[in-house]
């Protein structure tokens, strides 16, 4: 029998709790041995990429119970719909207005179809170390100071539940007669109670991608993409879905998101329960005294954030604490915080386990543990606003590069995106030039020892000054695209 | 329960014998409730994308199997290998020398890359009405006429099972030190048995696409992508592979790529034993009277080919009877020909009976069977090789298209692939002239009533020949890209 195999039976059968994704919890869900009913597009079986009888009702099926115009199921995650929404929400070179908080499947959407990228930045929670909200009003004066924008991209739920205002920045993005597309991966469940953040369909965006197994009882790479209203190209985004999945889609996860979506429709008393359960949680956990429960108003309540600022713990080391003595696995840890994933498949009894092991940890939390006095508190919002973008992310992808001392950077321009974590933002995106005061930040995160990605060794990918003939090919603003260059290895 | 997993069930739990993809047919693998052991990226359970423990000894394992340098999990099917092996080995608006019958997800990368295109033609095999192979010597002329293809990419073998010689084409292609893909999708069993056709790996090509699923026994949409030799830039093909594949991809999945390797390297002997059952039905199948066993010298024997021509029945009729009468279920039926997918895991009670439900219908077969004189017997060759490029597919995407009558496309360029199956090679692709002669053709399939893709009603989607304000936006060999088109619906 396959080691893998073996491992993740040995975790299905063991105690551990878990408090990640999948959202069946292995507890919601059943289709014996999935062999059986894999299959291929034969007859009567229909065919998902041109879909007309049985899968054109299951994903109509989808579409009734988010009240979508349009559904298609997404056999290879959220990645697949951002992709496509991306890709056909523009122009080849086209120019895209994003929350630079977004997942890297909206930045590799921009690499392929060469755009240009405008930021817009959430809120930093500072004290929480966590993004906040992308304002409306931020919105407006991005689209206003670039009138050629195509489309807006917001990603709502954050990854930490954190929502933005979606009715009012839809308002501000049809003005412009523009589509707005939510990332609202993480938001699956929040159509189905009231006590969860207003779902972005309803909210009027025009393309929105939900993945099922996040917090639905659906397995791990299923998800979906609406479509509605009259200011997308619903055929070009149609066509880029065929593109990016394969042409062999798993019958397996498409019955599995059939089953997840009946589910939901017979179980909708399950989510008040849920949040029922989810509030006395909360309750308890405000009570801790070292350890914080992060709240932020109008949050996604699913999301248990939980901060060790100030109590001589790091993130991970609560996780491993959890892990070790509680056999609680969570989502995620990074310096500053943790972050749990609860979902309608939980239950009572797994809710109050973890609220008490955390109320144990937090009771016996003693000052005299080892300090981790690294905590990244400052707002790096300013900063991150300088950046200055020299080329594409497609022209940055095609040049040449190179690795460079970080000290050795200023003036040059990035190779690969470079962030801290938290908030994990691009410092820097390739394409973006290291500017002076950028560089001193880096080293000075690097100094602190926080965790960097795109700094490996002291050393960063930059692009080459000088192509090989020894002529300058780097100038701002250069059209590159279509030119052709040798490639050197990026790695 | 979903309708859709009903109607699987029943499916799986019928007396049909599955003659068709995927290649486990339902009786070689088991895991039980696949969602018991669907995880994310837990503590201890690896990152596909960053793959460091468990899953990189996993792609290790298989990697042993091919005898491949380096091995990824696709769990976005083929598709996504041959996506990132397109992507990985042209730079942007480079050219890439393909053969015309390439899987449409090399026309994909091609269209998302920008790329010029230049075509190999396989051998046509007008008395059987399938492709053929791909000469090295049409390999060898393709790269001389065009030094600057940065890759050649060939389909071997093809969906029929005819092979084209690798060993031969790598020579040629790398005497130019630029590398060769094959898409050898549908002979990911081909190492397993001398019996076979040799392997791409082993013939030495730089880049090999498999499908598991579709010719040994593993679950539908896993694949693999070896990376070989020193021609390749594997950073580049690995950043791609992230690109187009799920950030969260299923373990379920990946679980069951590594039991079937297991189930490969413990089973050599089952491969023999194989072989031996499909040559003694191939045996019988050779004495049919009316209907013709296909068979090209050096084709994969497990693709059971099955011709009607002169029979009086044509394909689809056959493949109705087969499932009506016999409850055998094929992989493809077309005009002239049948084609049943058999596998390692077929049994020779599975064989058998697909045999003498072949001979049973060989031996009923009147001639006063309804007629169906309109098969297609021609050779296209000389026709689809004279086909005029304007445009890369990428521009043809982003320019504006109108639909028209076939009969006024004389002298338009194509907005989609225009194709008559078998077999199934684009007569059209978006971005080529229709020329008289070409027009022709089309107009004369139509009137024989054969299965045309592209061509809806008589009309066909082209590209508009003037802009919005009257000005001429359409002359040979035009560079569009990185303007900006207003984009219409194509659908």
């Amino acid at each position: 029998m396959s080691e893998l195999y073996k491992r993740l039976r040995k975790y299905a059968d063991s105690d551990y709790l878990p408090m990640h994704m999948p959202g069946h919890k292995r507890r919601v869900g059943e289709m014996g041995n999935p062999y059986c009913i894999d299959l291929t597009e034969i007859e009567g079986f229909d065919n998902l990429h041109h879909a007309e009888g049985l899968l054109l009702e299951v994903q109509k099926r989808a579409a009734d119970l988010y009240g979508s115009e349009e559904t298609h199921y997404l056999i290879n995650g959220s990645t697949a719909g951002i992709l496509s929404a991306v890709s056909g929400c523009t122009s080849f070179g086209g120019k895209l207005l994003i929350g630079r908080n977004a997942h890297k499947s909206v930045y590799h959407g921009a690499l392929l179809r060469g755009l240009k990228l405008r930021f817009l930045y959430p809120q930093y929670m500072g004290s929480m170390g966590i993004n906040g909200a992308i304002l409306p009003k931020d919105v407006e004066n991005a689209l206003k100071e670039d009138p050629d924008i195509e489309a807006v991209l917001i990603t709502s739920p954050t990854y930490d539940g954190v929502v933005s205002d979606i009715a009012e920045i839809a308002k501000v993005v049809h003005r412009c007669h523009i589509p707005l597309i939510v990332d609202e991966a993480h938001g699956a469940h929040f159509p189905f109670s009231e006590h969860f953040p207003t779902d972005s369909v309803s909210a009027g965006a025009d393309v929105v991608i939900h993945s099922l197994h996040k917090t639905l009882p659906s397995l791990t790479q299923t998800a979906l993409i609406h479509l509605n209203g009259p200011l997308v190209i619903r055929e070009k985004i149609r066509k880029y879905l065929a593109v990016y999945q394969t042409s062999s889609p798993s019958y397996v996860l498409m019955a599995g998101m059939d089953q997840c979506v009946l589910w939901v429709r017979e179980h909708r008393e399950d989510f008040e329960i849920f949040y029922m359960e989810l509030q006395k949680l909360r309750g308890r956990l405000r009570k801790m005294k070292r350890l914080r429960l992060l709240e932020v108003p109008g949050m996604d309540p699913s999301k248990i954030l939980v901060s060790v600022l100030g109590t001589g713990l790091c993130g991970t080391e609560l996780s491993d604490l959890l892990r070790e003595r509680y056999h609680i696995e969570l989502e995620m840890a990074c310096s500053t915080y943790i972050c749990g994933i609860t979902t309608v498949a939980d239950t009572r009894e797994s809710l109050s386990r973890m609220g008490d092991a955390f109320l144990e940890i937090d009771r016996v939390l003693g000052e005299d543990l080892k300090g981790y006095p690294k905590v990244h508190e400052k707002d790096t919002e300013d900063m991150i606003r300088k950046t200055e973008s020299v080329c594409t992310l497609l022209e940055a992808e095609e040049r040449e590069k190179e690795f460079i001392k970080t000290e050795d950077a200023k003036g040059r321009v990035s190779g690969d995106f470079i962030s801290v974590y938290p908030p994990g933002i691009p410092i820097l995106a390739p394409g973006e030039r290291m500017t002076g005061e950028i560089l001193e930040q880096i080293l000075e995160y690097e100094k602190q020892g926080l965790t960097m990605h795109g700094v490996n060794d002291g050393r960063i990918l930059v692009l080459r000054e000088r192509s090989m003939d020894g002529q300058n090919i780097l100038s701002d603003g250069e059209e590159l695209i279509g030119k052709r260059y040798n490639l050197q290895s990026t790695g």
